[in-house]
């Protein structure tokens, strides 16, 4: 191994103790017991995701390609595969929160011991397709990084003793822009997609060209005050501002506001990782799902900009406290190809009844997302932190 | 009213009285117990159509613009009305079948009723919104006429005694492309949406510009014997062909052929409306899910065309014997607004979570259809005549 | 065959008659189509029930006894068949509204077929064991008369447009025992079940011995008046009336009284045969669950009768009004055996987590029920025509 | 207080202790994790139990009766609440193991602390009716005691590494009658209910004469190897055997063996407390549901005993290895009262759909249960230790 490549092999172990250590700091305010329950069949258990982060590499990298290192735990497999059917049977994902074993002691110790094998493998000369094996690691554990984040606040929000998460956690400054007036752009072909030497996933490519109509686009996300303006002229019960789907969720379910939010003696009052709190009507509105973004946007007889109507004006906005949700359906690129085996089944398999979301939010790792970045969710869901800007 | 006026109307009343009639044909072969069923929710009892059918014009036409009209029965407004919150309560979709009244012959004589004031209406002079409206409720029972046969379809096929609809159904020829070879279109700006004087559906609208990058996509369908060879080749087993949550539905529904087929004694057959008979191998698959053709198309490492490249490349090819699963998802066109009322829910409420099918099939009404026509349904839904283009 | 044997078959042959006619007669005066739907499980198609006592008499007499019989058609097997395990598959019990085949013409055609044959087989010598197949299957088609009678009720009772079945339609008087007092029985030793050389099912065999404490028992059923009594005191939204079962289905359903009635602009209506009409407080209240009888009890503090303790007593007051809940769960008899093969099914099967009723109902054919006789139902189950007797 | 008084309440205090320490005993093994998970809704967390015993005395004791005790939390009224309406809301049961906190600790600080009060409580002077709520809470508790038995064994059990509960765990040893013969009782009029000074629960009462027919029970339960014979001989595949709801269970579920039974490499294993080992055929059969014990039964020619049969001849065979399911459904004896307030909803609400069981299990508290003892399930529960014993 010439001096370079010892470089670049002690830069990615750097960086993988950096990654795997963040994902511990994150948990380290939680009780024993705030590890094991799922509360609901989208969250996981955080022992989970601190196992299947460790399996991640375990799987991928160790075992097919660290000569001589023996597997910590065959039954682990079974355990912490999350959805990979190439690699075999696994735990039904509303079972992650029936299981009390492995310990969250058991499971530190695994992650100990892959994380050794790793910095040894590491030292080593690794090939390039490892190394892309393991920058997809890295920003796959950082993607439970954010999930992790939102699933505690799952859990310790919709317990009934409302603890907070840790009365250290800071929550970012929103940049708005005064005197509010929508960005205006114009007609034209443009570029979409990610272009560059750095990692991307699989999902923003390829980058490719896209016809856009004029458009506006406001520089600020709605506000939690804006959308209790909504709320009090009756927007969850009115038909006319949703989809079929949307309105049959809003009446099965009984949904009256955003996730998080309780009125209390006529106050309204926001779950947050500091505890129950007094709403601040001056924070961009968050914990909606797709269908409230859409009936919002009707409500003001506005829209949701598309996945390429904002990547084409994000440099113009500021943009990473929440997800945004956008008109556009999660679909392949032009000349999307799927990776053969088991790394295929990490995006492909998702195209089809999500919408696409830009951006990022308070609790993504810093530098994880850019602005070709696609996150997706399915059009119900809340637990992210999700919000709405408005396009015309 | 002059010359003019009154040919206009004439036309008209000729054009509603073709529209009525091929309704009442579709039926002619029905037994009385046919027009009362629902054997699932998406299938709507015959008798509710010819019920519901009538209802649009009484309740958008007749009530509103025939001065003195006298209503049939109020109380069939809340047994005929669709989906239509603007207009009151209705049975719920899952009750459709569990009415036994009004009968079959009552519901005839309330279609008779507002015929007869439809002529009358039709003879004095009409303005250009009620033009309108005329026109898209025989749009709209032109939909429901293909309704009317997939429902009828389904009610036979799926009884233990596989009855025939009618020895004398005609099932059109399919103009196959000889030696099949993939249709080129170069990259490009396209018009996409409907333009011209006629009629068109709202989701139609706006024309608007589409940049492509080149594509292929076949002159032809894809046929039994090819998907076939796919079932063959255990893709019904095979995950990864499949999306995550096609994959679940092929589980959960034990899917192992499209929808119709059967297999007795080693042998393939498929239920028609001449009753159960051999599989023709040389026929275009049809009553497929979308879940079904992706993965078919992904087996062959290929995939379907967008609906923007099906429209663009539409005059290239015959189409009109199954409606065409797209990849693209329902959504509203650049500039889309909802009409303002009960008619704006005639569409854009469903744009969510369905995907687009462009073309017709064998039981579209002649004329109907058209290449910036956009029909739609959710992922897993079969009941259609519905099959697959393939594009690369 | 010697006289007397010829007179036997005869009376049977008239009986038989007699009895496959007023199957008829009840039916007479729907549409066709009220023969065809199933708004709720529980409740069959009434040409269900045409065909089904008909294939009772085809599968359990002609095919195994009648030399030469010709089956009509070996599909209506599969169609008719209810639950009998032994006889093959069959239709699931929830798709039996989902087929509009066989017609109700058909149907009629093959009971005529098989009236046919039961004569000419009924004019030929028969044995015991016959005799008494054919006697269980005229009480079987008792039971399915009454059963129709509820179904068309519910089919009718639940349509928007609340048609009335029949006017013609007589409903029997009550016997009401004015001043009225309880009837005492004293401790004692009592005699239970059947006795005697008629018909009986087997769940009433054998007659054994029962030891009862001293109880008193009502002489009248529980009239509308006292049960609204029971409504207006808040009697639905107090979870100490109920069993926690109970309490459970009250508010999974949102029951607030008993089936058919209705509360139009502060009235209550009642649905019945005629329609729909004020309801009368005179009457016994009837159509309520076990549930809602048991809870009634309650706040009267006090109690509904055994199965025993009713037909100990049963002498001395009047029944055939409503079916009469009973505490008692539905179990076998000391020495209860099932019959060998498919008619072993026809009770014993039945024999956990349903109640006993006792009495019969204004719908109970007459002649049919006796004091030993014991109906069943599950506890949520409303449709028949169930009531409530009180005890102490 | 006098001297005798002073006796009892510090012999009632020492038995507090005992039973409260017994309970925490049973959870020494447990990790933490291990207390917080509900694999199933009938099984409750450990934690939960820890709580609840520890709610019931504070509620119920030390609340109403104690001056000055000061509510430990007024939160864990919400938390901890079985089924109690007349004490207000609830974690609804389905939540209880998605609540991660309060913590384990948090619990056991909380039973800390009711323990202390209760302990100064005790050497007050307690009148009789608190007394009797005392010696409630402790069978309360004991009942609690045998269910963290059953629900840890679900928890351990149904876990992919079936962990062991601890190696230290002793079984009983079973009082096997050799060469079996059944026991033969006299018809005559039997005693059933308690009699006597001690505790019993309100449904042993009112003692009551009963008759039963003569019969015969055998000594000894069903083994393992005996059932095995039912499956071989292909019992759950023969509705024969089986009531139809039954039936309906064994398929919905893929029912194929009692509950902890592994069929591996053609060997079956059944998982214990000291983890999965072979299956012992000597030993007697257990975790089945009623439906099992039912069918076994009915394929032997045999019925199950009432619970009036057991009681009567309780005395001359040994039992308390596992619980034994009866025929008798769960209902009141003459003379039943439920008692006034939130004591009267522990067992008369759930008097419906039940089976009782009589006997005991090897969990069974020491001294807790007795001849006349009525446990009460559902039909179709297995995770309990339930058994079979054979009458005729």
């Amino acid at each position: 191994m010439d001096t370079a490549e010892k470089i670049i092999s002690s830069d990615l172990a750097t960086r993988y103790i950096g990654v795997r250590k963040r994902t511990e700091q994150i948990c380290s305010p939680l009780q024993t017991e705030d590890y094991v329950v799922q509360p609901v069949v989208d969250v996981s258990p955080p022992k989970w995701h601190i196992g299947h982060t460790t399996w991640f590499f375990e799987t991928f990298i160790l075992k097919p390609y660290f000569m001589g290192y023996r597997e910590y735990n065959p039954d682990y497999n079974y355990v912490f595969n999350s959805y990979y059917e190439t690699v075999g049977n696994r735990v039904i994902r509303t079972d992650r929160g029936n299981l009390s074993r492995p310990t969250v002691m058991e499971i530190y110790r695994y992650r100990e011991y892959v994380d050794e094998a790793m910095l040894k493998f590491l030292h080593e000369s690794i090939g390039d397709e490892i190394k892309e094996l393991l920058i997809l690691g890295l920003n796959h554990e950082e993607q439970h990084q954010e999930l992790l984040y939102t699933d505690i606040k799952y859990i310790l929000g919709h317990n009934p003793l409302f603890p907070a998460y840790s009365k250290d956690y800071v929550s970012p400054k929103v940049n708005w822009v005064e005197n509010e007036k929508f960005i205006s752009v114009k007609e034209d072909i443009y570029e979409i997609g990610f272009a560059g030497d750095g990692f991307c996933f699989d999902n923003e490519l390829n980058r490719h060209k896209v016809y856009l109509q004029a458009y506006e686009i406001s520089p600020n996300q709605v506000t939690n005050a804006e959308y209790l303006n909504f709320m009090n002229a009756g927007g969850y019960h009115d038909f006319r501002h949703w989809h079929a789907e949307g309105w049959d969720w809003v009446k099965n379910n009984k949904i009256e506001s955003p996730m998080y939010w309780h009125l209390i003696d006529g106050e309204w009052y926001q779950y947050s990782y500091h505890g129950l709190g007094l709403l601040n009507p001056k924070e961009p509105v968050c914990h909606i799902s797709y269908f409230e973004a859409y009936a919002y946007a009707a409500w003001k007889a506005l829209r949701l900009p598309t996945e390429f109507e904002w990547e084409a004006a994000a440099n113009q906005f500021s943009w990473g406290k929440n997800w945004e949700w956008t008109e556009s359906s999660y679909l392949p690129y032009p000349g999307f190809v799927k990776a053969p085996g088991a790394i295929g089944e990490y995006n492909g398999k998702f195209m089809v009844n999500q919408k696409v979301l830009r951006g990022a939010s308070e609790v993504t790792p810093p530098g994880h997302s850019r602005v070709t970045y696609r996150n997706f969710f399915q059009t119900h869901l809340r637990w992210q932190f999700t919000g709405i800007r408005l396009a015309k």
